[in-house]
C-alpha cells in the first residue's frame, strides 16, 4: 500500500513535540511526512521544512498550507496540529472545513463552545478529528479496555485514576516565567494541573470503561500559594453507567516521576496499570490470585496484538504508544478512502467528542472547586 | 526491672485478637500476663484463663476483675480491652475510674460524647488510655514522623492516605451474616468502611504530620447495593496547619490485599510508605533522587532505633509493630511509677484524644456523605 | 497443655541472639524460659539469668547446668546452644548425651567428623538435635516445599539460590577486628562467606526440593585482597535426584541489603521467593501466567497454614519465621512425650543431618575453590 | 544534513527483524532506506523491496547488490546484514571488502577464525563493522558505563550478569522443528543458550566495565534431555583488570519473561539494571542509600543524554535502544565522511572485535563445559 501523506502545523526546530510526532507517524511506515508549516515565523518554518525534505510543501503559515494543499491532487491525508494551545481551535476548524483529517494536540479547544463547534464540523464534513490522548495507545491499555468490554471483571463498580507527579514542586522556581504561565489564568485558562494532566487520567477512565463522565465534584488547591490556578486536585465523579470515579492529580507530589495510573474494580475482578511500567497489567479475578499479564503474551485480545511490536519481555515505551494512535488513524483514513469498515481494533483513537468532553470536565472542575465541591454536570450542553 | 503486670478483657479461646495482644505484650519481656476476664461466658473465661496460667486471677467478668484487682497490692498495671466494639466505652471508663491504665481496641467509643467523656476521665484521673492504632507502631512510620518533625521535607503541603482492599467485594457473599453486620447501621453505627479502615489511614496522616484534621468533605458509596453503609469512601480534608488531605478507603478494590499506605509531600521533599512492604521508606529530597530508607539502617532517628528488633534486610512485620505499642506503654507506665519523664521516643502511642478525634471524623464523614460532600467540622465539640 | 521448659546456653546481656531466641521460643506460649547459663563469665551469667526470672536455675556454666538439670524431675525439655561457633560441638554433644533435646545455632560443628559424631549420638539417644536454619521457618517457604512435594511444578530441573549482600564491602573497614575474624581461617575455619551465608541458601535449596546436594564445584574469591578467606563464591552443584544447582553468595554486593532468595524451575512450573519480601511467592505454571501467592491466603497447604499468624496483607517477618522453628520443636517434643506421631507439617525443622551436610559442603566448597573448581563429593563420608 | 543511505540484506516480508531494523534506522531521520536484497528468493525480494519504495535498488541477491551499489556515485553508506546466522560471515566480509560499512546481526560469524578475518578486514579497509548487541543501546546502560568509567563506584570488583528466561521450558514442545534447531549442533553450532542469550549478558559485562573477558569456566546442562546442546549454563569468568564475573543463562526458567540484567560491584559503590524495567538504574554508594536513577533526569552523563528521547517518567523501550545503535553509526559514518573525530558519546557501539570475542567465548564455554568446568582462555588467538 502506498503511504498516506502527512503534514504538520507547529513542531518547529528545537521543539520536543515535532520529533515525537514525526517519529510516531513514521514508525510503521504508514505515513510519509509531506507538508508542514512548522514555525509561526514564516521564513524559519520554510527553511526548516525544506531541510526536513518537504521541498515546496514547506509553508510559511498554516493558512498558506491550506491553500497550497487544497489545490493539489496529491494533497495530504492527515494534518497534525501541534501549535500553542490557544490556536488549536482555529487551525483545527480551518483544516476540517477545508476537507482534511486532523490530529489535534490536547486541549482541542479553550472553551466548551468551541469544542461543540468542532464536533459539529466533524459531523457535517465526515472528516476525522482525532485528539492526542496518547497514553490510550499503550498496548495493555487497549487490552484492559478489551477485557472490560468482554466482561472479564463484570459490571464496573469503581475507577481510581491518578496523574500525580512532583515536577512543579519547587516554590523558589514557581515565579520562573518558563513555568509560571501554567498557573496563570490569563494564559492557561480556568485550570492548570487538571487541564494539563488530570484530563489524561479522566480520558483513560472513560477509555477503558467505555463510559462517559456525567457529573463531578472537585477539591482544588494551590499548594504553592503564589499560584492562582490549582497545582493539586481531587475529583470525585460518576459515569453514565453508574460507575464511581476517584481522580487525583498533582504537580507537587515530590518523588513521583510521572504518576499516571489506573485501577478498575468490577463485580468479578480488578485491574491495575501504571504508565511508568506499561508492559505489565495486574489482574485479579474475584476469589482468585493476582496475576501479571505481560505485553506480547500469547492469546491476548486483537486490540492488544494490533498494538504490540516487540516480543514479550522486551520493554516497549511511550513513543510506540504514540505511534499506535497514528496506526489507528492510518487504518481509519484508509478505510474511508477504500469505502470499507474500519478495523474495530483500530477504531478506538480519541476523537473530537473526547476533546469536547474533556473541556467540559475542565470547566466543571474549576467551577466545582470554586463552589466548595458542589456536584456539577460534567457534560457539554450538547450531550446533556 | 520487674515485669509490669498485664490483664485482658476479651480475647477468649479461638479469637484472633487474644493471641495477638498476648504476643505483643510479651514480646519484649516487659509485661507479664497476670489477669483476665477473657470470655463473656463466665465459666468458659475462667477455665481458659486458668489454662493460660492466670490462676485465681482468671475472672468471670470484667466487673469481677475490677473488684478483684482493685484490692490487691500487686494489681495489674495495664488492662487491654478487646471486647465487641459496643462495650469498649463502658469497660474502658470503668477501669480508668478504678485507677487502671487501659489499652482499648479501636473504636474507643461508639459516639463522640462518649469519647469526650473518656478524655475527661483520663485528664481527671491521670491514667493512660491508649487506643490501638497499631500500624503507627511500625519502625519506619515512626521514622517518617521523626523526619517530618525535624524538617526533612519542610512544611507539609499535602498528605495522601489510602486503606483500600478487596476483601468484601463478593456480592454473592454480602448477605452472609458473618460479614453483613459490618454494613448494617444497627450493629456497626453510622459508618462501615471508613470507621473500620479509613480511620487507620486518617490517624496515620495525623500521626506522621503531627497535625489534626479540622474539616472534611466525603463522598461515600455502597458499590454493593444491598448494603446500607458505605463500602467505599473518598474523603478530602484539611489539617490545623493548613495541610491538604486526600483519603481513599475501600473494601471492594479487588486485587489489593491490604492497601494501607501514605504519601506526604512537603516544600522540600516527599515520603512514601506502604504497610504491605513496611521495611522500606521512599524519600525524595526536592531536586534530588528517590532513595530507599531501610528499616534498621545506621543513623536513623531514636524513634526508629527504639522500635527495630532485627538487623537490616530481615523482614519485620505487623506483630512487632503491635509490640511497639506495648513497649511504649511499658515505658510510659514505668515513667509514671518512677516519677520521671517518659522517653520522648516512646511517648507517641495513640491515646484517648486520638480515639475521640477518630469518632468525630467518622460522624463527620457520614454526615458529609449524606449532604453531598458538604464541608463539615471534623473536630469533636470540645476541640472546636 | 502445660508449657514445655526451655533453657539456653549463651545469649548473655547485650547479645542479639539471646533476645531473638527468647522471643522465638515464647511467641506461641509453648515454651517457658526456665534455665540458662547465659554468659561464660559465671557471676555475670547467674546475675543476668536471675534478673530474667530464672532463680536458682540460672547457672554459672553449661557444665553446671547439665548437672543441675539432670537431677531434677522438672528438667528442661529443650536447650538452645547459642555460644561462639567453636564451642557448639562440645556443648551440643554433652547435652544430647545427658538426654536433652537441643537446638543448636549454626554451624553445628567446625568439622565433618564432629558433625558425624553428633548425628550418631542423636541416632543412639533418640534425642532431637535441631539446627537453626531459621529462614526455613517462613510460611511461604514451607508452602513452596509443599507445592514442590505435591508436584505443582513437576520434576524439579534447576534451583538457583542466592545469599548476596553488601555489608562487608568496605575495604577500609576490613582490618577492623570486629569484622576481620570472619575472614581469618584461624578463627572462622576453612570458609567465610559460604560458611556464614551460603549454607543458608544451600540448605534452602535442599529444604524446598527435598533433595540433598551430592557434588559441587566452587569458584571462590577474596574481592578485598587483605582477606584470606573468600568474600564471594559461586557454587555449581548437583542433587540426588538429578537437579542442577546454582548458588551465589557474596558480602561485597553493595546495594543488596540481605539478598537471600531462591528460584526453583520444574518441568511444569517455576517458583520464586525472596527473604526481603517474604509474604509473596511468585508462581508460574508452564504456559500460564505469573501469579502472586500471598501469605495467609485461603486454601494454602497445611504447612503454610500452620506457620501463619496474622491475616493476609499484613506483613510477617523474620522473628515469626524463627518462632516457627520453636513451634515445630514443641510439637516434636510433645509427640515424643506423648508417644504419638509428630504432625507431618511440623516435622520439617532442620536437624543434625542438615548441620552435618552443611559442614561437608563447606569443606567441599573450600577444597574445590583451591582446586580450580574441581567437582568434589559434597556429602559427608557416612552418606557417601 | 542530508540523510545517510541505508541498505539491508535479509528482513524479507513477514520477518520480525526487518521491521525492527527499518524502525531503528529511521527513528531519528538520520538514515534513508535506499537499497536492499530482502529475500533469498530473488523475485520475492525484488518485489517486496519495490513495494517498500526501493525502486531499482531492490536487488535479487546480496551479490547483485554489491555490484549494483558499488558502481553508483550515491551508493549506500551502511548495510545491515540480517540473514540466517550461517551466512553472516560471507556477506559481511564481501560488503566490507567492497568498501561498505556494515551492521551485522549477531553472531557475526560461526567460528573464531572467521571472526579474526573480519577484524583484520576492518583494520585494513578502515570500514566499520558493527555487531548488533542492541541492549547496549539503552540510555541507562550507557549511563552505567559512564558512571563506571568516571569512577563513581571505584575499581570494579565483580560483575553478575544474567539472561535467563523460560520460553523454551516445554519438553513436549522441544521436538517441534520450529524450536529444535536451536539445540541441534548441526544447525546451531557448538552452543545454544549461551550463544543465543548468554553472549548478550557477557557483552554487557564488558560494555559497562570497559574490560574484556580473559578466561572462563562453564557448567552447561541440558535440562530437557532430548536436547544435545545446553539450555542452561553457568559461567564464571575473569576480566583483564582482575574483575570477577558470574553469568547465568537459561531458557527453562519458567516465570522469567526476559531476564537480562546486570549488577556491578566496585570498591565504593554498586549498580543494578534490568532490561524488563530499563528506565531505572539502582545505585548505592558505599555507606549510603540505594537510590533510583531515572532515565531522562537532569545532569546525567552525555552518554545518557544523547540516547534519551522522551521526558523523564515516560517509559522508553527496546526499539529506541535499537535506534541508538543506528544513531551512533550515523555519527561514526558522518565523522568519517567529514574527516573529523566521532563524538565520544557515540563511539561506543559494538564492533567486529566484540563479535570476535563473543565467538571465542562461545567456543570456550562449550569446551569448558565438556571438560568439567576447566578454566580456559576466553580470548581469540589474536588477542592472547
Amino acid at each position: 500500500m502506498a503511504k498516506l501523506k502527512w503534514g504538520m502545523i507547529g513542531g518547529g526546530e528545537g521543539s520536543q513535540i515535532g520529533p515525537a510526532h514525526r517519529l510516531g507517524s513514521s514508525l510503521d511506515g504508514l505515513f510519509e511526512f509531506t507538508a508542514g508549516a512548522l514555525d509561526h515565523r514564516a521564513a524559519k518554518g520554510v527553511e526548516y521544512g525544506q531541510r526536513l525534505g518537504l521541498g515546496d510543501r514547506a509553508y510559511g503559515s498554516w493558512q498558506d498550507m491550506i491553500l497550497g494543499e487544497s489545490i493539489r491532487e496529491d494533497r495530504i491525508d492527515l494534518v497534525t496540529v501541534a501549535t500553542p494551545n490557544s490556536t488549536h481551535f482555529e487551525i483545527t476548524k480551518a483544516f476540517l472545513k477545508a476537507g482534511f483529517h486532523v490530529l489535534c494536540e490536547k486541549p482541542m479547544t479553550m472553551t466548551v463552545d468551541e469544542g461543540e463547534e468542532i464536533v459539529r464540523i466533524t459531523k457535517s464534513t465526515g472528516k476525522i478529528c482525532a485528539v492526542n490522548y496518547g497514553y490510550s495507545g499503550y498496548s495493555l491499555v487497549r487490552h484492559m479496555k478489551a477485557m472490560i468490554a468482554r466482561g472479564d471483571i463484570g459490571e464496573v463498580r469503581l475507577v481510581n485514576a491518578e496523574f500525580a507527579h512532583g515536577h512543579h514542586a519547587d516554590a523558589t522556581d514557581a515565579d520562573n516565567p518558563r513555568g509560571r504561565w501554567r498557573y496563570d489564568p490569563a494564559q492557561a485558562g480556568v485550570s492548570a494541573q487538571f487541564a494539563d494532566c488530570g484530563i489524561h487520567a479522566m480520558h483513560m477512565a472513560s477509555f477503558v470503561t467505555g463510559q462517559e463522565v456525567t457529573k463531578l465534584s472537585a477539591d482544588i488547591v494551590s499548594c504553592i500559594n503564589t499560584r492562582i490556578l490549582e497545582d493539586d486536585a481531587m475529583v470525585n465523579f460518576r459515569m453514565d453507567n453508574g460507575t464511581i470515579g476517584r481522580l487525583w492529580t498533582s504537580s507537587i507530589a515530590i518523588g513521583r516521576q510521572h504518576g499516571l495510573g489506573i485501577q478498575v474494580f468490577g463485580e468479578t475482578g480488578g485491574l491495575r496499570w501504571s504508565q511508568e511500567h506499561p508492559n505489565q497489567l495486574y489482574y485479579m479475578p474475584l476469589g482468585g490470585r493476582l496475576q501479571i499479564i505481560e505485553r506480547g503474551e500469547e492469546n491476548l485480545s486483537p486490540e492488544a496484538d494490533r498494538t504490540t511490536r516487540v516480543t514479550i519481555g522486551h520493554a516497549e515505551g511511550m513513543p510506540l504508544a504514540f505511534a499506535n494512535i497514528y496506526k489507528d488513524l492510518a487504518e481509519a483514513i484508509s478505510a474511508q478512502i477504500e469505502g470499507r469498515d474500519c478495523d474495530p481494533a483500530a477504531n478506538m483513537f480519541p476523537r473530537a467528542e473526547d476533546g469536547l468532553r474533556s473541556m467540559a470536565a475542565v470547566v466543571a472542575v474549576a467551577d466545582s472547586g470554586k463552589q466548595n465541591g458542589a456536584w456539577l454536570d460534567a457534560r457539554p450542553p450538547m450531550y446533556q
